[in-house]
């Protein structure tokens, strides 16, 4: 990996000055398209070894680009606020909307490089979070970012001597702290680490581009030619596609699937209904008092066709809690700054911290229900959604967020009757209005697409539970019940770990 | 102020079960309509003593309203990323959105009663802090927001009796904690700190609503009527103007002022620029990364007209800075998600945390720059603005904020050649729009804005520095020379702290 930087690139004076202000006119002019234009992001990552130049090169960026559109993030240990939330969480918060370039000094690598390289971290651990973040690069490169991964090289007498020359200058000796020669003494453990990571996440959707750090003129003038022409390229829509789409699914619309072999004739007449709901939001607020819980967190997901009693459920549950302890999120039409984003970062905005829940009135699963059926997305978008969904889901829970989706079934015939009841209501809040007619006729469309949902998302840690939602009473205390069994089991401590 | 709430109001349960139906249905069509028409936030603030409702009555709201579109806010010990910003990030970051509700469970009035109580706080500084908070509810209100401020009361006696009936409610019993009891015996100083803090604060735009505590039934639905009516009279647009807007000001037009007194031959020679650049560059670079700085942040705020060269300007300092601790804010028209909060809530979220600095290209001075001249907002609007600013910036200052501002002046001749100049470069990024000669033609206009914004803002603590810009190298250094000199004074280790 490190081979070709490590044979003494340099670039001469004479050679540097002629190419600097052409290469900074038209990375100018590039950065101003990207601003203009607002179609994407970009991402560049700033790795390698200490005294190769990270530093430099984000003042050459600097230097050479419009400050006011860069923004660098620097990564020390988590805040407070990050600590609670699920380990990408800081990392999404500071993703660059569309049109800006965000420069990550530190990224998503540095914890799992570290962690090797002290050993918390065997070859599988780490193995398997080079899954994650190839997952996750790739979903950011699908959203249209373009990720460049910078490393810098350095022999390891390379590296010696560099240190010793910024230590001699009072401009640069700061940066030499006792933790650079430190490392120096783990420079072989940090190349075979950094080497194999690097490999792992060699992807063509976010290409790693080793640079020997030995000579400055070198180091720039690759960065910027290397930033330009992906720019450029990216800018001129000629990318590669890179992240490979699964082919179609290949849908059946027999009537035989999870929603048809439901039986919706399920019941609860008003006395029992009184008497398990309070029983089961009476446990409920218990649970969430708990200390057990005070070092979790709690996601609903609420889905389900138009008039299904989402929000009547929601309200059985929000009775039962706190409002200090939970936020409901109700998911309408994503705002101009969510818009910027990749899809599912107005998602990741609203994570509860520890001890508090979210409970969430529509989901990320939009995107394979109404954005599917309305087409507001290409069928590779959506295709691609079940997997980041699951990584997603995935994330959560080795967070130690507890996450419970519900989808709340009603036969066509019912919604047919409440969309008449509803019209008759004065209430101006619960109008029928035109696009809820439409969405009816698109009711064997969104039949597949829930069954297909389902199929694909209901995972061990995160299944889905669907809900007779026929008769109210009876929706509403599965409900209540499955939330109250849920959170007992995960909060019920382990007697074997191991078997967890 | 609390003597009508010992009278024991009571309303019976024949009487609450008849008004409820009514009054809920109508609360969730003023809900409705606000949402719909998405012109105001609406900020309750829920206090009082501990067993007087705090809690049922944020229960009853949800209970009644449509709880997808209410947000509970509970602070306790702020974050670390709180921590390290002005006091009132933590309240502006919570501020609900235009047709949005916030529950505030704890406000700004929590720490300073309780701090009043404690002895922490003198009288002088309790009535200063009340000070702020009025000014900083007359700009929300001002901003169209819709302020309930409920203080629930009980008597001493009542609370002893309705902390006893809790503690016997297994339902109830986990409310009433040690705190409960031991605040019970600083009543009498809550009173009086309470009395004292209703009294200064009960505003017009942002009135107490005092409401006894001791039958659920009469607060539920007392909250419940102020919240409709209050509700229904901001949607009707009768509500009270409240803030007291100032006259007109008596705008000179004579050719003295502060900008026409410049002396706007300044020059700096090539040789003397790139020295003295040089040397303030380094020295700018010495003070970010002493030690007293890494308790104290950074703000830096450029105004000037087109072509000025804030943008040079900004450069040379950031060359002088370290990537990962500052962010430039290219200030330009706000998002949706802005536009929906108080003006200068687009400011707030990108204070820096301490040991950072934050450079704004175009500031909080838009409201009386081009918001005035090109009547993008009311006269009421920008006139009380100098007053917010100012507010704004002494906040930032109690906060250890260290904040510079500069107006980058040229004449209109130096600006004409400017513009042609950049007209005949063909770097895209640098075009002249229509705009630009547009705005040219209102320089009568902005000139008397600037003056009347240097006069109205620079304050001993937050002076304005006008910098003669036509030289372009004298601009520079005088910018630096002034970013160092100001942080040099605010970093000096004080030897008298009293004359500070």
């Amino acid at each position: 990996m490190f081979e070709s930087a490590e044979l003494g690139h340099r670039v001469d004076k004479a050679t540097f000055r002629d190419a600097v202000p052409a290469l900074r006119a038209a990375l100018l002019d590039a950065q101003f398209e990207l601003r203009e234009k607002s179609q994407f992001p970009v991402i560049i990552l700033i790795s390698g070894v200490d005294g190769a130049g990270k530093g430099e090169t984000i003042n050459v960026l600097y230097e050479w680009m419009d400050p006011r559109y860069l923004t660098t993030l620097a990564f020390s240990a988590p805040s407070d606020e990050e600590a609670e939330r699920p380990y990408m969480w800081r990392y999404w918060r500071a993703l660059p909307p569309k049109g800006r370039i965000g420069v990550f000094a530190g990224s998503w690598y540095s914890d799992p490089i570290r962690d090797r390289i002290a050993g918390h971290l065997d070859q599988g651990d780490l193995d398997r979070r080079m899954d994650q973040i190839n997952r996750f690069e790739a979903m950011l490169a699908n959203e249209g970012a373009l990720i460049l991964k910078f490393w810098f090289h350095l022999s390891k007498e390379g590296q010696r001597t560099r240190l010793k020359t910024m230590e001699k200058d009072p401009r640069t000796a700061w940066r030499v702290t006792k933790e650079s020669w430190t490392r120096l003494k783990t420079y072989d453990q940090l190349q075979d680490a950094a080497g194999h990571v690097l490999r792992m996440t060699n992807t063509p959707w976010a290409p790693w581009i080793v640079v020997e750090g030995t000579d400055d003129r070198y180091r720039s003038l690759t960065v910027g030619r290397v930033v330009l022409d992906a720019l450029q390229k990216h800018l001129a829509g000629t990318r590669d596609p890179g992240y490979p789409v699964a082919p179609p699914l290949g849908l059946k619309h027999d009537v035989c699937d999870v929603l048809t072999a439901l039986d919706l004739s399920h019941t609860l007449d008003r006395k029992t209904y009184e008497t398990e709901l309070a029983q089961w939001q009476g446990r409920l607020s218990e649970l969430l008092r708990s200390t057990a819980f005070a070092q979790r967190s709690l996601i609903i997901a609420f889905e389900g066709s138009d008039a299904a009693g989402k929000g009547g459920a929601i309200r059985r549950i929000a009775a039962a809690m706190d409002a200090r302890q939970y936020q409901i999120i109700p998911v309408a039409a994503p705002t101009e700054e969510e818009r910027a984003q990749p899809y599912l970062w107005r998602f990741w905005r609203h994570l509860p911290r520890t001890g508090r829940a979210a409970i969430f009135d529509r989901s990320w699963y939009g995107r394979v229900l109404v954005e599917r059926v309305e087409g507001f997305c290409s069928e590779a978008d959506w295709l691609r959604a079940y997997a980041e969904i699951n990584d997603f889901e995935h994330e959560l829970q080795e967070s130690g967020a507890i996450l419970i989706k519900f989808w709340l079934q009603i036969s066509d015939e019912e919604q047919l009757r409440r969309f008449r009841e509803r019209e008759k209501i004065d209430f101006k809040r619960f109008k029928i209005t035109a696009e809820d007619w439409r969405n009816r006729e698109q009711r064997p469309a969104y039949h597949a697409a829930v069954c297909d949902m389902i199929d694909r998302t209901s995972t061990g840690q995160a299944p889905w539970t669907i809900v007779e939602a026929e008769d109210k009473n009876y929706a509403r205390v599965k409900v209540l019940r499955t939330v109250c069994e849920r959170l007992e089991n995960a909060l019920r401590p382990r007697k074997n770990k191991d078997k967890d």
